[in-house]
């Protein structure tokens, strides 16, 4: 039967879906684009051979990191505002051993502040949320993909109007394994770094970062608190000020959409709730499977 | 002729003064604490190893970790608010080698949000300045003290009534060499890094910080700025935003006292400019020597 391949290939990892009469059949993993970096085409190759074997794919539809300069081939980026469109007009098409591949683009935008930012692989994410649930293709929402690097995206009548990057997960991952602040630990007690979550939350607010960071060190010394403790106040503050700083500057949506892991997703609901806000929380597979045009069930 | 020592020894590095008829007549240095921990009796022992060969020293006086729980000998803190007085008298004392050795409290606060917070060593330079210019012993007055952990502290009448640790300094470090967003390259062109510094305090504000870090990145990538460009704008992003939120939570002073080494203090008084407040700083040294009671010049 004949079959079309559609894939994420990021940073950390490559998803290969084999789609078959309107359903996944299989699915192949494979090295991310940051391990493989110009060794992309042979890595790809591998992955997707015991597939070949079965003869050409009729389409091979790739978004992710593979499209950025150091992935395989540079895809241009779609300069916002943006709609679906727009984004899949600017895919870079080539004959890939007789099959038609796409690589999609990414989107750039450039904010009232004169700040550039990128996004590769997320729009594939947020254009398919507007497909799976019509109700964000209209009007204005605020789209959060919590990741490394967070991506927050305003979307107005199905168009990506503006997006930026906050680092938040990376400078968490910096304070915890390289600093003086972080008890460079596993959490052992989870009830701990629960607590510590709630009340570095607590403290987060628009201009509370700095003067509240010291304490994931000080509050251990002088008023007992763990090292459990400690990691949970430190991704409560950061989370906890990035949503203030990024309500404050970017949109006051009384509901924010999540896209992307449970757990972390959830982490970012507590924060929201904290502030008022309510979210709701879209799975990031079916999300970039939609946005690559696939819109059927997730069944393998 | 009979002499005393004053010494300030820190986590980097011990610094020892030998004073003589009122006078600095020699100065010695040796290991920091953070390298020697409990091995600090044996450190300090052979750095002062060639004066103990002229007679017993009249009185020996440190500041400094050396009184951190993983110092020589743990000694108190003194609780804010705190003046000279105080924390002279919380100092440690024990005879060592014939001569009486007193290494100086620290400073404990807890902030009206609960937070706790500990300082050793930056007080002697606090009081020394107070006890230097009689005009900081009177009124209230916001001082900084830059550096991987700046003190911001305020001083009333001459006492300190609180303070907080902004570990900035690591911050940065942390971003330029272990991040995605910093360069990992030394300053090749000051020029361009002074560039990326005024762009980064133009950028700064007391809810600037997480939307505004990745474009480190990005004008990379997007708008043609160099890594030299990308140094100086984190630098001058972190600073910025740290001056703006403490301003806004702290205290809103026309004048900021700093104290410390010049070129990182010359980056806070720009900084402070840009946001409309004056600065004037004060010789770091001195202030430490002033405050464990030597008013003389720096002689050696």
């Amino acid at each position: 039967m004949s079959y079309a391949v559609i894939g994420d290939w990021g940073t950390s990892r490559l998803r290969l879906f084999r789609v078959e009469g309107g359903a996944i059949v299989a699915r192949r993993d494979g090295p991310g684009i940051g391990v493989v970096g110009r060794a992309a085409e042979a890595a790809f190759a591998d992955t997707i051979a015991p597939w070949l074997a079965d003869g050409t794919p009729q389409s091979i539809t790739l978004c992710g990191m593979v499209g950025a300069r150091d992935g395989w081939v540079e895809a241009p980026y779609a300069d916002c505002p943006a709609d679906a469109a727009d984004w899949r007009q600017a895919a870079l098409r080539f004959d890939w051993r007789g099959a038609p591949l796409s690589i999609m683009a990414g989107l750039a935008c450039t904010g009232a502040d004169g700040i550039a930012d990128v996004m590769r692989g997320e729009e594939a994410q947020i254009f398919g949320a507007c497909l799976r649930d019509p109700a964000l293709g209209r009007g204005r929402h605020l789209i959060v993909l919590p990741g490394t690097h967070n991506k927050w995206s305003l979307v107005e009548d199905g168009r990506v109007t503006a997006f930026r990057t906050v680092p938040t997960g990376e400078l968490f991952a910096l304070l915890r394994d390289h600093s003086t602040l972080g008890p460079k630990v596993a959490v052992a007690d989870p009830a701990e770094e629960a607590a510590g979550f709630a009340e570095g939350l607590a403290k987060a607010g628009a201009a509370q970062l700095f003067r509240s960071l010291f304490a994931a060190r000080a509050m251990r010394l002088r008023a007992g608190r763990s090292a459990d403790w400690a990691l949970g106040y430190l991704s409560g503050l950061l989370i906890g000020c990035e949503v203030a700083e990024m309500r404050a500057t970017l949109g006051q949506e009384a509901c924010v959409v999540l896209i992307g892991d449970g757990k972390l997703s959830a982490r970012y609901a507590q924060a929201l709730d904290a502030q008022g806000v309510d979210s709701r929380l879209l799975d990031g597979d079916a999300c970039a499977l939609a946005g690559l045009g696939y819109m059927g069930e997730m069944t393998a």
